[in-house]
């Protein structure tokens, strides 16, 4: 059983050939400068690596370069693309319409067409990989997973915004969150970690590029931090997350920014990249304070305490914690950052053990002191297998 | 002594006279519809009240129409105005001039005149009635006492908001907070209440029809929830509260509207009004919510949640609670957002005794079970005594 795992981005490509049962990833790449020249790398086997630059109009001859690399030449990891049981696609924006994983179909397509205007950068590159994907392999089983779904177990109190309601009746304007494959997959391997089996009370740091916290009781996620769109919530790379309206409104009027200048300073140039004036990688960043650089100081002295509020915030949301969770580029490994967002989160029965915390490993681990009431931990996500496993279970009709 | 305290808006004047020593109030009143036509009422003595309708042209008549009161006819409770021994203003926007209260003097006035874009509404109309009462009383020290001071000793990482740094330099884009001398009484007031002197950490649930949250440690304020301007934080009457920068270019793409047509709706028909649809008034919307009205319920919900989601991002910004404090009209009185908020916070200590919870009193009060080992507070505000008490110390030259 090998599932082909698409991300199809407005001028990139990423891809997965992996078996959903034993986790076994083929390859694992990349298209890049789709539109504008062309670039795919390549990963498989025990490391190998090839990077082919070619020109790539579209996504249509992307796709067929990586389904030619995975099946021919030096790259070749399958016979043919019949190996190839089934298409997982990560699809962005589900709305209100998909709270969970669903065989794509004209119906789907056309749903994901309606959510447009939420996500106009991202379903539209989404829908033309999955027509892409029915051209190119026929009668192949695609599969769309959301961004959203994990989140839509939301209650009304907590995805709503408070605006005149029409806004939501008429527009759909409430909070539907992303990273669901990310939350899900991190929530759910923490309460496989828990003694406790019934009213787990677990939180998610999801902190990469994009971040974002995520509340989940009992399975269910209750909360999250990102809004109709990735902009609200922690402060990231380069968007600012939470802000508040008036400073939205007193900038767009001191500058002569429109509204579009201005969410484009605030997806782009703000977050980390805009308070340090550095670099919108952490690691940077965190070295630029080291040194003794004030604005990276400051930077990481507000990534670490938004996050820590939200943990905060999302620890009332839930009557308490029994797991905090950290995962992505930066809460897998910016050990700094952790244990900023949990000192002191002693009252609320977090306490985090430096030893463990500053320990590297690949694998899913506690890094809480023995003696805390709940659990810290660092774990690995892996986005690319829930999308895998949720293709397998749809196919199968086990689900 | 006798302070005359001046709190003048757009189009309307609130005054009191206060003996700050004994806390006694002499009269309280308001002038409305200033610019319009223009009606003062008036309180004094034993529960006496008088209404005068009158041409009310400016700010300047409606003052002296006051003091005209106080010291003639019907309504006079002192015999000339050098009763008065000084004047003291409750003033909104003070930046990061002011992080106390001040004479006011020419170099004041011209600072809050800078100001003024911050508080395009306010700071004009308290400018207008420092310099009416510099004119009509003559000789008599002015205090200015701001809203935002008692905010000033956030650290900047509570304070800056995730943007490009020049935002803040150049245009001096941050948070400032509001409802100064609210959060400073009543957290003042609370750590005479507990038993613990020193680290204090006390959260501040100002809730009226403008509402806002306060983290304050050791009598300093540390984090609070409004922000640049009064529309971020909490849930409102009228106002949104917090709100995602993408559903704000969403609304306004698909409305059509500009920024300021946003912020208009953002400010005047969000919070309670518009996802109630009945009314700013959290009255009518519990009775409306009782009686069954599914929105009703959403907003007593979504008002009681926002709430209880700050007090937990504030609790993790100090790393725990002595006393959650309640005040303001909605802080005092309504027993059942106060049931809500606390629901479920027994992780951080503190635990609400549902009877004391729901007797009425005027007095301030610990409605928290004997066994909490966090206190529940509640304590009506007085932001007038705070305006008085400031006035006079600084005329007196004791600070």
């Amino acid at each position: 059983m090998l599932v082909f795992i698409l991300n199809a981005g407005s001028s990139s490509l990423k891809y997965q050939l992996m078996n959903p049962i034993n986790k076994e990833v083929l390859a694992v790449g990349i298209c890049e400068r789709i539109g504008i020249d062309g670039i795919l790398k390549h990963e498989f086997g025990d490391d190998q690596k090839i990077k082919i630059e070619t020109d790539l109009p579209t996504h249509k001859e992307a796709i067929e370069l990586v389904l030619k690399t995975l099946t021919e030449g030096e790259g070749k990891v399958i016979d043919s693309i019949d190996d190839i049981e089934a298409i997982g696609h990560r699809a962005v924006h589900g709305g209100e319409e998909f709270a969970g994983s669903v065989m794509v179909s004209d119906a789907v397509i056309n749903k994901m067409k309606e959510l447009i205007p939420l996500a106009p950068l991202h379903n539209p590159a989404n829908i033309m990989g999955m027509e892409i994907c029915q051209d190119l392999m026929p009668g192949k089983p695609n599969v769309a997973v959301f961004d959203t779904a994990f989140h839509q177990t939301m209650p009304d109190y907590a995805y709503m915004y408070p605006l005149p309601y029409e806004q939501y009746t008429k527009n759909g304007v409430r909070k539907y969150g992303f990273h669901g494959t990310s939350h899900y997959f991190v929530s759910n391997e923490a309460a496989k970690m828990l003694d406790k089996k019934h009213n787990t009370r677990i939180i998610v740091c999801h902190l990469g590029n994009g971040s974002s916290v995520s509340a989940v009781f009992d399975g269910k996620c209750i909360d999250t931090s990102m809004g109709l769109t990735p902009v609200q919530g922690l402060m990231m790379g380069t968007r600012s997350g939470d802000i508040g309206a008036g400073a939205i409104q007193y900038m767009m009027e001191t500058e002569g920014w429109n509204i579009k200048e201005m969410l484009d300073v605030l997806n782009k140039k703000s977050g980390i990249v805009g308070i340090s004036g550095k670099s919108s990688d952490l690691r940077e960043v965190l070295e630029g304070a080291e040194s003794g650089d004030d604005r990276c100081r400051l930077a990481v002295d507000m990534i670490a305490y938004i996050i820590k509020k939200y943990v905060g915030s999302f620890a009332a949301a839930l009557d308490g914690v029994d797991a905090l969770c950290f995962t992505g580029g930066i809460g897998e490994n910016a050990a700094l950052i952790r244990e900023k967002v949990c000192a002191g989160l002693d009252y609320m029965g977090l306490n985090i053990d430096p030893v463990k915390n500053n320990k590297r490993s690949g694998e899913p681990r506690d890094i809480s002191t023995n003696g805390s009431r709940g659990r810290i931990f660092v774990i690995p996500t892996n986005e690319e297998y829930v999308i895998a496993n949720d293709t397998y279970k749809i196919v199968k009709g086990l689900e």
